[in-house]
């Protein structure tokens, strides 16, 4: 069904805008989160489920996936990486989680089929962020087709990414239009309690706000 | 590295032919296991072990995934589905785990992007099988494109499915010509201890084995 519709839902500021695009576009939403043993996995999980009261989709799952862990290589995963602020230009922050997205899109599909949703709503940035490899749109289009191959095909299933190719401030500005509680959000890879204000998914969102001309509702240990 | 492989290896017959494909011409392989919430878990747990120890890779990883078993829909993991011997023609049997295959190779993926091997072996069968669309290789040629437009692109990772094409007396013919130990594999669907010989994983290996002109080594409540 082209009205029913999964959306990927960390918890983050991204995901928190697409989240409302697709509850305004579609007729029924189910929402998605995993929990892949990140630093901030409980504030997420805290975020998501404060941002699904606010939308009240039809249905939720919560996934937990241990194995990302285990296969590690992410300072978002193990404990004696420290969490790199920013990379030099070519090369993609520690931060990356191998082929994460991968994962998330493959439960979500996995979901979809049995529910005969025909929509995925991931909040991939491609150009405006950390440069992650599983954020283009060269891979999320390949991987459409490997869900619509991989599955029993009784109806197609599309990702739509609607911030793909808009700047940080520009979804700021979106959500703000869309009147998004921003404040039920959580982009901080490192703390759990008060965003450290220092980290690359920190440092994004902050500009973006600032750019913007918002103020973020977040308080945070470094001041704004 | 194009000599580093990781092997799928559920600890069946067809992974397990594809396990001694992969050793004879990779220089080093990387056996990977995932426990997804089957009924018969910790007996192929146990086919995966015996292989591993005959076959001796570099090394190994036991993955487990629980999700699959909360989205459901398949008789391989709802206790309350009784497993599908036979479809009619054209339907996938109730066997088929939605969108299966795309969860294995994204593991097998992300470990293949953090240990550099650029090489993934599975066990699929078109064909002569049981209709899953996730066996086809117009999905494993798009995973294998979302594969690599979704890492980081140091290396080519490549899908090697050797068994795509071949039916299941040959697949038999070739695990004898390459030595493989049959006894230790485990194909049925519903038994943990003697496998049942009537459900649709049985009956096709035992079909397999009989048109080979061979004797399946394993025992059967059913005889063979």
């Amino acid at each position: 069904m082209k009205d029913r519709a999964i959306v990927l839902l960390s918890g983050g500021m991204d995901s928190l805008v697409t989240s409302a695009i697709a509850v305004k576009d579609c007729k029924e939403t189910n929402f998605l989160h995993v929990k892949y043993g990140q630093k901030t996995e409980e504030r997420e999980l805290k975020a998501f489920s404060e941002i699904k009261d606010h939308f009240q989709p039809v249905d939720s799952l919560i996934c937990k996936i241990g194995y990302l862990k285990q296969i590690g290589q992410s300072s978002l995963l193990d404990e004696n990486l420290p969490i790199e602020t920013e990379a030099e230009k070519g090369r993609v922050p520690n931060t990356y989680v191998p082929f994460r997205n991968a994962h998330l899109l493959a439960i979500a599909a996995s979901w979809a089929e049995v529910i005969s949703a025909g929509r995925i709503y991931i909040g991939a940035v491609e150009e405006d962020s950390s440069g992650y490899p599983d954020c283009r749109e060269s891979f999320l289009s390949a991987f459409e087709t490997a869900i619509n191959q991989g599955t029993k095909g009784l109806f197609p299933i599309e990702i739509i990414a609607p911030l793909l190719h808009l700047t940080k401030k520009e979804i700021v500005l979106l959500g703000k239009e869309l009147n998004v509680p921003f404040q039920h959000s959580w982009s901080c890879y490192q703390e759990n309690e008060i965003a450290c204000g220092k980290c690359g998914s920190c440092q994004l969102r902050l500009k973006a706000f600032r750019e913007a001309g918002l103020i973020d509702p977040l308080p945070y240990l470094l001041g704004k």
